[in-house]
């Protein structure tokens, strides 16, 4: 597996365009359009929130319906939730547009939207901005930039990785991007990620690898259950690599997961560094507790809490905040049984104990905010109640934060 | 029933005194001493954190035992939490201390503390500081003012609330002071309250009475299970009014439960609205629906969701952000189904729709900011799937509150 700089038209048989559709920005692209020249198998997951977006909607039920896909429209700016019947109207003659201007079927287009909820996107601008679009696909690499900074909304890195990796002698490419930031508190932002591979693999397989890690990478950056209306993950596989298809859980499967598992976490962690007002990145680890399930609770817990959050913005050693969101997350332990560091992000073996078995420890407060103050600050915490570890990632809450969102419509 | 300007020593038989002990504020006092003259029934709630501070475990065993209450200690500056064996000592030693100096049982005495997590109170300061307290007590309204005072942390006003009631013939008073602010993220500010009444009443019916009206008030301030470490709700009945004990479910008991709720709402509100940094008190009401656990719950995830507070600072009519957070609260509803409303705190019959079964309704965006600019900014989903309700108090998100949590132990 070797990381290599690459886009969403890394992997063979991907192209992109974009274009300034005008659909609430002036002067900047918000729309893209991604295509395959061979059907894609797909996995995807989406939103758990009650209220889902139109082209969530649109989207479940062609991955659901499994007979694949071969192009992807996705804008800025609308979020097209919230927005009736109407709203669903816009997916289905969005993805319409995109056919008839590609010569493929209409359920062969995936469609994805992020922005202001509760207003409709104008479906004029769009249809220009797909016949725009269909003419100027191309496999380049600034293309690919291009796409990813076109769906940005608060974002201000674009996010890609790519790795290629070895399936069954034959080389293979995986490549993502995303977009995604507001992650302080990441219930409401949206996060599209869209995955493309040259790599064949049977539906049922790709799904269940899709939904493994992204409840590993992309839900460790969010609370419980809290997603935006619009969150969307995709993996399209074309199979164009020449490599034989992935039909079994052997080797090529192994290798073609631990692929997209570092492209989901290397994305992951750029979205929690890129948190809206985001001075630095926090990752929390819970190692020691008896269940999975329990260790991403607690870290999670601890991410999502404001006190933390703002305590690490001022590089303050508030252990006790760490401990409280520890205590609240709805999982019994011991409080006489937990140990609680810092570690230093440049070495492993440089940590710290702040809190051991019940017992504040006298420490260091220099060292502490030295470790505090470092791009990426690492919170862990040790039970004994059993073998289990997971790790939750987001980022300080700082006075930006509150200026984005007190006047993100305007 | 009667609001009365009075604090807690407005009932009969109750009087109070504060000092500065220096435990951690070097010009201010920070420590009070509360004494009953008659034995007290007490009924109480703590934090549901697992994590859970000395003076909790302290007061949850006394008032479980049962064998009533004369006295509380109560500090702030250091929350004796996190503080092991030796915070335990503590909170003993402070109420043996308490006891000789007033002449009563170590076991009759509570204590609470607010503020850092997980450092240790100087016992020597708590123990002169009860020498001083002891000798000062008196009945004064100035007396309970200042007492309020001392027990603030980052709170801006102090909360204090009176009422009189006819208790079978009779006047009875009750009063409650409480301290708390923080309730941006009110899982981990810590709230004391403390109520008494010169009412008698049986424990096992002022212990219902406490647990329920503390989930209509305090609870509704707060996350589920998002609770501190320190967080304590106590009510003391010395029954010095003269009128008969409350020993049923009777229209006495009707009496004594309305005045106590009317308490705990006004200075739940009081808490939501002095919010840290915050610069408006928001109340989200949720009506229509099944059960009344669901309708807290959502109004709640609403209350709690920062991009509705921060768009409510600025004022910003943005209501996807409301209905998305009542989308991952974790209650099954059907979003063409809910109706959104902007209310007015002054004017009952001024509401204007938002979002309407599905479809985003076209509202007078000044109008709308009106609304949103009011001190008191009520927000109202109506669904329809019962005829449950529930109101969640809660504030704005803003920039001061980045500001004090930032380096809140320094």
């Amino acid at each position: 597996m070797q990381k290599i700089d690459g886009g969403i038209t890394a992997p063979k048989g991907f192209s992109v365009s974009s274009c300034a559709a005008g659909i609430k920005y002036k002067d900047r692209e918000d729309m893209i359009l991604i295509r395959s020249e061979e059907l894609c198998t797909c996995g995807g997951v989406f939103t758990s929130n009650v209220v889902k977006a139109a082209p969530v909607i649109w989207d479940r039920d062609i991955i659901s319906e499994g007979k694949g896909v071969r192009a992807v429209v996705v804008n800025s700016g609308i979020a097209n939730a919230c927005t009736g019947q109407e709203g669903l109207d816009i997916c289905s003659a969005t993805a319409s547009a995109a056919a008839g201007a590609l010569g493929i079927g209409e359920k062969e287009v995936l469609v994805g939207s992020t922005g202001v909820i509760g207003m409709q996107l104008p479906m004029d601008r769009i249809r220009s901005g797909i016949e725009k679009m269909a003419g100027t696909l191309d496999v380049s690499r600034e293309s690919a930039n291009k796409a990813v900074r076109a769906i940005m909304t608060t974002d201000t890195v674009p996010k890609e990785s790519a790795y290629t990796f070895d399936l069954y002698g034959t080389t293979a490419t995986i490549a993502g991007m995303c977009k995604g930031s507001g992650m302080i508190h990441p219930n409401m932002c949206t996060m599209l990620a869209f995955m493309a591979t040259d790599a064949a693999i049977e539906k049922e397989l790709l799904q269940k690898a899709v939904r493994e890690i992204a409840d590993e990478s992309f839900n460790m950056i969010s609370v419980d259950g809290d997603t935006s209306t619009n969150d969307t993950f995709v993996v399209m596989a074309n199979g164009m690599s020449g490599a034989p298809a992935i039909t079994a859980e052997d080797e090529g499967y192994k290798a073609f997961y631990e692929a997209l598992r570092a492209v989901c976490l290397e994305l992951a962690r750029m979205m929690a560094g890129d948190g809206e007002g985001a001075t630095r990145r926090i990752e929390m680890t819970v190692s020691g507790m008896d269940t999975l399930e329990h260790a991403r609770i607690l870290a999670r817990s601890v991410i999502c809490s404001s006190l933390t959050k703002a305590a690490v913005f001022g590089a303050d050693a508030n252990f006790g905040r760490i401990l409280c969101a520890l205590g609240y997350a709805g999982v019994d332990f011991d409080p006489n049984a937990v140990k609680l560091y810092f570690e230093n992000a440049d070495d492993p073996s440089d940590k710290m104990l702040i809190y051991n078995d019940g017992d504040p420890v006298p420490f260091d407060e220099e060292k502490a905010t030295e470790l505090l103050k470092k791009p990426v600050v690492l919170i862990h915490a040790v039970f004994a109640a059993g073998s289990c570890e997971a790790t939750a990632f987001g980022c300080d809450l700082t006075y930006d934060y509150v200026t984005i969102n007190a006047d993100y419509r305007s």
